[in-house]
């Protein structure tokens, strides 16, 4: 067991180093096999960049605690490669949403199309070459978990667990984009969203690959997905808060991105839900306006305030946060790993992410 | 042995209608869950239309023949499987193809980004449900790759193939895009966008995942590999003159198409090193001009015949054929494959396709 504090409990910070570590190898090879194929160097420095830009490595993190809570035995540096490459996977999926919502920043900088138009004549270059610089992202992934070296039965086992993340991820975002052109009080349908985009993609199926790497059964993961689906729901909660409210210093993003995009979120539908004719009125007009300004965002937000849905989904999170943490009550998981999966539950939910 | 023919030699048709069944059969399979989990029903329709409104399942076929060529033993139809899953990879590669290239009409059918956008409000539907779907069907692909019942170690030899088969088809498609903004005679680099973008993604790769899950060696591969880059290189050439040259109504894309575009093909290199100053201003003005119409379309036809770089992409496919078909001579691998590699290299690069 080489992480340190394994035995008292999992150092997270280090474990994010160590995720760090194995994509700058595995980028660090494909640089130089780039190098000596004469291929342009563009493609690996954009996804580089992307990578190494930020991001919480929350997914990574999840896989190896999944391990550890599946009380994993052997090598855990092959286990944090494997859990490594679903940054890269993300990645893919961050390089397309932004496309697709016309993001003009991520993790504080320009978005992938963007800085790609910079510097090309053609005004097309940007977007299209974003598609496929995703596409190679998601390319990388694959390859970075089937190289990590694992045993062939936790490869296969693994494989398994990231086909169903696949499709589930790619159905919520096509469900978020297929929305009807009017507001709508759907909470259900804004909340089966978040199931598929982000409690199963984010925490379920990522602890769900650490626990098959670890050999585990159907006991395992089905205690690991009650904590994972209200957590999963809590932590979007808490996205959406920080995205109408949030600092974007802090975010990375600006705080009229959700707004302009007319994002289909629980928050919104609480408020359209609990609007009289005039707060209605507001909403109506302003939400995915994409002239949105900062006075507009302004009103916005006395709206979301004044009909309790801003209350109601800190209350919903709580709730939810509440939900993952009692799963885990005397669940038959690895002490230590219970530990960091208590610390990530509130560290994920919180207003100060 | 459950090929019709297998001793004697293959029926292509039958391999054909057999990946086809494996498709129907995946895509059933998905269609049901979709169902029953409540999911949207529009990605599968749309996947499940672009698969089967046409194609000639090159890929596939070329995956069974290596695996019959290196002399594969056991039950063909899981080697199948796993090569009717290419299909779903190439339907992930068009249809992100056809949308960066702004191409209206795939197949005789207008393309994927264009028959979601109608009938749907929001203007940028079609082109992010696009990106979406094209994901989905990548996701698929490995999806059924994975279930197809290989045993664990042809499995994973598959998958290194993938790997850099996926690699290769992205730069491919992006060294096709970062393209200066005037026109050149670098026919070398129009040479190698074709192999990466081509000859390895079309030919090498589908024949070594074929020979892989036979449990091949490089022995195999390179005598694959040897027969397949100069295959892949006509193939494609011969795709180009068919997208100048060609009956819309046998390619099912518009002849106009890749004029407007102003793809960068092999036989444009050759136009631009061999024209005379009023030729090349014809090329100049004509060449991806988004309003081309058929009588523009016609000049430069004819600046490409009489610049001789029709003739000399006819003597260039000839060349390449005849250097595939060369690599077959004596070569160690099963006689009843030899011959359908055969046909199949005349059949790729003949006039009419």
């Amino acid at each position: 067991m080489n992480v340190p504090g394994y035995e008292g409990r999992l150092d997270l910070g280090e474990l994010r180093r160590q995720v760090d570590a194995a994509l700058e190898q595995f980028l660090g090879v494909k640089a130089q096999q780039a190098r000596s194929d004469r291929l342009p160097t563009v493609p690996l420095e954009v996804v580089r960049d992307f990578v190494f830009a930020g991001g919480k490595r929350v997914r990574p993190l999840m896989c190896v605690l999944g391990w550890y809570a599946a009380c994993g035995q052997g090598d855990v540096s092959r286990v944090i490669t494997a859990a490594a490459s679903l940054e890269l996977f993300h990645a893919f999926a961050l390089i397309h949403d932004d496309l697709m919502d016309h993001s003009e920043t991520r993790r504080g900088r320009p978005s992938v199309h963007l800085s790609l138009a910079a510097g090309h004549r053609d005004s097309d270059f940007g977007e299209s070459a974003a598609i496929l610089l995703g596409d190679l992202a998601l390319a990388w992934s694959l390859e970075m978990y089937n190289g990590a070296g694992l045993e062939p039965g936790q490869l296969l086992a693994g494989l398994s667990v990231m086909d169903a993340m696949r499709t589930a991820v790619v159905y919520g975002q096509y469900m978020d984009l297929d929305v009807t052109p009017h507001l709508t009080d759907d909470v259900d349908r804004a909340l089966a969203v978040i199931c598929y985009k982000t409690a199963k993609y984010t925490v379920e199926h990522p602890l769900h690959l650490g626990a098959a790497l670890a050999g585990a059964g159907p006991e395992v993961r089905s205690v690991l997905s009650a904590y994972a689906l209200p957590l999963g729901e809590a932590f979007q909660l808490r996205d959406d808060l920080l995205g109408v409210f949030g600092d974007p210093t802090a975010t990375g993003k600006p705080a009229l991105d959700d707004l302009r995009e007319g994002k289909r979120t629980v928050l919104l539908a609480l408020a359209v839900r609990h609007s009289d004719a005039s707060q209605l009125a507001t909403l109506r007009a302003l939400v995915g306006n994409r002239y949105l300004d900062e006075e507009g965002a302004e009103s916005l937000r006395e709206v979301l305030a004044a009909t309790g849905a801003r209350a109601r989904t800190e209350q919903l999170i709580q709730d939810q946060r509440d939900a993952a943490l009692r799963a885990l009550n005397g669940a038959p998981l690895a002490p230590p790993a219970l530990g960091a999966m208590r610390a990530v539950a509130h560290a994920l939910t919180e207003c100060a992410r």
